[in-house]
């Protein structure tokens, strides 16, 4: 108990962009990179919270040290939280094994992905096996949590089917494990087909003749096929391993990093309070169309 | 016809990046400013593509010149266009009042929102009065449709009430006008019902006392309430231009493009081949754990 508040804490401070963050990641560096990140997406009421408790439960009593994260999409007006039923979860978050934190994403979409990963590092070196990063597809957010997990599951219900343009467009592409929850309602089985059918396409078009992406159906609530779920993913763990991609993926997430330290760096230099004023000057309405977009530009480069 | 072609080619230019891009945005600046950039996004399915059809064809016979510009998340690996049945606008396109252009977002998603504002500015100046940006509601392609318009239309169908928890979740936000289409279907009324709560719980959060967004039922298939939406579009114009914020508009995207043109100048000139085999031989395997992210990104600054 005594290192899940001190784990809370030290979250809290780069949540927060607290200036100990650069000695905080540096200090705990040397132990990252053994847990397993497994992130969890799809469209909103799908059973995502109720399948993450699950399989955390599960998880637990193989002694494994588990970390939920739940990345929460708030809406900037509502302040609601859509992963807000989190209150429930205090039967997990007593079990010594479980350690559980909400991140809100609250004006910070741009930098999400290198934060959560930044917020994984820390879980990561605190000795837990398992992080369980949870959030809702909504577009960038679910693309953001796809970098920093090994493994992305995407959990959609019978009904989702309706609509197989939408999956098209997004979740299709990003999964490595496909669940059917709530799969004791009708529709289960044709979604799965069409799954695998799009699945089928997907690979014919890439050419690639490796790993079968596997749909399983579940049912969270009764704890039904939790247990094979599992084992798909432990599966694709030794897998990463064996041909480089569990290395290539912290080392894509190090590149991720570094580039945001950088973009932000520079950014930061440039827009000195010189630069500003001169930007301003020419975005008052009365010099609308003196300059165009480039030769302010080109002003802004040109001051010493 | 002659026109068309043009500006057709320099669509492609800008699309493609092509090196003449500042010089085509230079000579275009004077006579950009007074297309009224419409946006129109919802979930697959919902009959945007019908809707924009339909919306042109009435704008046109009132003498309007119109563009309507798809914006189209095509997958990755399908290569398929979700907004490809474009083939039957084969009509709309022949209509010497209607320019019709599709945008692919294919590994641009970065500067979609600057590369659409670049070409709707293009097209701005060749004298279209109206500028129509559909996009399929995929998150972040739709957040940057928002900054490409002067106003958001969000359409609908009556199912989309099925799953309120989504809508609150991103289209809630960005909508100027909600349109709830296919509203010959059931449950319609019930949606408008529940839109308008929510849009009245957002105003309650804002403290706002301005514009009530209205929620309007179409069938656009049967031309039903077109000139109904319409109306409303347009009268939202008059607003805009009376509060200022037509100018603002204009400006949050002059200062958008200035950003990228900036942050791609810094990027472009750090990254020098140094730099670049600097990280490379950081990032090799066998020197993992030599020096963190922040050591890498310290090493990188000081390269003279």
């Amino acid at each position: 108990m005594q290192n899940k508040i001190k784990l809370a804490k030290i979250i809290s401070k780069i949540e927060n962009e607290h200036p100990d963050t650069e000695k905080i990641l540096n200090d705990v560096w040397h132990n990252v990179g053994s847990a397993y990140r497994i992130g969890i997406t799809g469209p909103p009421g799908v059973g995502k919270s109720t399948l993450v408790d699950k399989i955390a439960l599960q998880l637990s009593e193989q002694n494994l040290k588990i970390a939920i994260v739940s990345v929460d999409p708030s809406s900037p007006f509502g302040g609601g939280a859509l992963l807000g039923d989190r209150i429930r979860m205090n039967e997990l978050s007593l079990n010594p094994n479980i350690f559980i934190r909400s991140l809100a994403t609250r004006g910070s979409l741009g930098g999400l992905s290198v934060k959560t990963q930044d917020i994984c590092d820390v879980i990561d070196s605190f000795g837990y096996d398992i992080i369980l990063i949870e959030t809702v597809g909504v577009g960038q957010i679910e693309l953001d949590i796809v970098e920093a997990s090994d493994i992305t599951t995407v959990v959609l219900v019978p009904e989702s089917g309706d609509d197989i343009q939408s999956m098209k467009s997004g979740l299709m592409e990003i999964g490595n494990i496909f669940v059917i929850n709530k799969s004791d309602r009708d529709g289960a089985n044709s979604l799965e087909t069409n799954i695998n059918s799009m699945l089928q396409l997907k690979k014919q078009y890439k050419n690639s003749n490796d790993y079968d992406i596997p749909v399983i159906q579940t049912v969270a609530t009764k704890n039904k096929n939790i247990d094979l779920l599992l084992e798909h993913i432990l599966r694709y763990k030794t897998k990463l391993k064996q041909n480089n991609d569990w290395f290539l993926a912290r080392k894509n997430r190090i590149e991720n990093k570094i580039n945001e330290l950088i973009t932000t760096h520079l950014l930061e230099n440039f827009w000195s309070d010189e630069r500003k004023s001169i930007i301003q000057e020419h975005l008052k309405k009365s010099n609308y169309f003196d300059n165009t977009p480039y030769q302010i530009f080109h002003k802004l480069l040109n001051v010493k």
